[in-house]
């Protein structure tokens, strides 16, 4: 007999890229695996992401969808000192508060630049500005803060920044329990054991089964990925799903091939 | 003096990534760059993404509001043989119409897996499945084909396949003109020539520069990207922007660092 505990509540969280870079294809993204990942230890499950340009109206229509049906909300980009970092004004604006300049922020910008050549310059001083009411986040890469206003997280668009203001984040934020993934690859070509996919997934309520084809060294194969809050139901699945696998005449791989 | 054409139409486009592989962090993301930049050679602007899971009505609710602020709408995912593949079922939802097995794509089908081991099995058979009324989409890469719905263009998940279905449709979509970009790098932190950015900005009506920071081999530099759909007038403020960078002690490298 499975005994389960109490449900836990689930957290979500959304993402909004905010990227003319990533929408015109010149940059590739990297912030959303690293922030899912990261999300997913903290207990929260990333629900939605969405990328929009550099535009004022559509960053804050989308901050305000976002903010209303997720826990959390993060963003990424637009948080520099050139003309085309506007999050922070847009976020401002999608709350309806001024924009400030945080005292906090600017003390330290203020370190952070003393000892650098041009000191604290005007353009500087832009990373120190903040909606009316928000807090600070810590950037331990680079020194300009991150924010946080209300329930929206605003984070740095270059991947290895953003990753250190998650990283100064880690534990701080309410979330459930996290989703245990458990990969067994075959030499199969997914159609032909869609079949006994669909009937693991039917006789193991409480995870979901994914199948990802790939084609590699001139074979077909796929990565079947179980998922589940319950860490020793998805193990069981899988070591059910690699059983049934080698009973059908294909070799499983664990961990995925 | 500057002549004009007359200001032609602008096409934009959404891109609604069905996967919960990408909301997992599981699966790094390849379809949005390479989306951006076919959608650009067609003289359409991407102009939003969003990454939803593996749900029918976070899907059909997607498509819903995307369909209708756009001229296209192209999806990835979720168009396989197995049980997560719900995308057809979402689309047709959201078009309140049926799934029929569409003949065309039976007999595609057919003779695709005549002579593969299994032929054409049942679940093998769902991928020819579509939402009443649509008309197919040529995979050249491996049979099965994507889908076209009203203005939704449903392309598989798997980054070749999806790519080979653009190729297939490449010429084939009406569009307006291309957006050409110009890069020019500098050893430079952004901060310090923030100014110098807004101003050649201001300066050149039509263009748009977006500065992105890096940090490489120890040193702090930044690529500035200017964008308009006057190629002409992109490559000119491209080099107005290398003569200030030169002017203010900045050795600028075209094409970026």
């Amino acid at each position: 007999m499975r005994l389960l505990g109490v449900e836990s509540r689930r957290w979500s969280a959304a993402l909004l890229i905010i990227g003319d870079e990533i929408l015109s294809g010149r940059t590739q993204d990297k912030n959303i695996s690293q922030v899912a990942v990261w999300l997913n230890e903290q207990g929260i499950r990333l629900a939605e992401v969405r990328v929009v340009p550099d535009e004022a109206g559509r960053i804050a229509e989308a901050v305000n969808a976002l903010r209303a049906t997720h826990d959390y909300l993060f963003t990424t980009g637009g948080i520099g000192p050139t003309h085309d970092d506007i999050t922070v004004d847009a976020i401002a604006a999608a709350f309806d508060v001024p924009v400030i300049v945080h005292p906090e922020a600017r003390k330290i910008l203020e370190d952070y630049y003393r000892d650098r050549p041009g000191g604290l310059t005007e353009a500087r001083l832009r990373m120190a500005r903040t909606p009316q009411g928000a807090e600070l986040l810590r950037n331990p890469y680079s020194g300009a803060p991150g924010v946080k206003m209300g329930n929206v997280y605003i984070l740095a668009g270059v991947p290895d920044i953003a990753a250190s203001m998650l990283e100064a984040l880690t534990g701080k934020l309410e979330g459930g329990r996290s989703v245990v993934s458990v990969t067994v690859g075959a030499r199969a070509a997914e159609s032909d054991v869609a079949d006994l996919l669909r009937e693991t997934e039917e006789a193991n309520p409480g995870v979901a089964i994914g199948s990802y084809p790939f084609f590699r060294d001139g074979r077909y194969g796929a990565n079947f990925v179980i998922r589940s809050e319950d860490g020793e139901l998805a193990r069981l699945t899988g070591e059910i799903l690699s059983q049934r696998l080698r009973d059908a005449g294909y070799e499983p791989v664990e961990g995925g091939i």
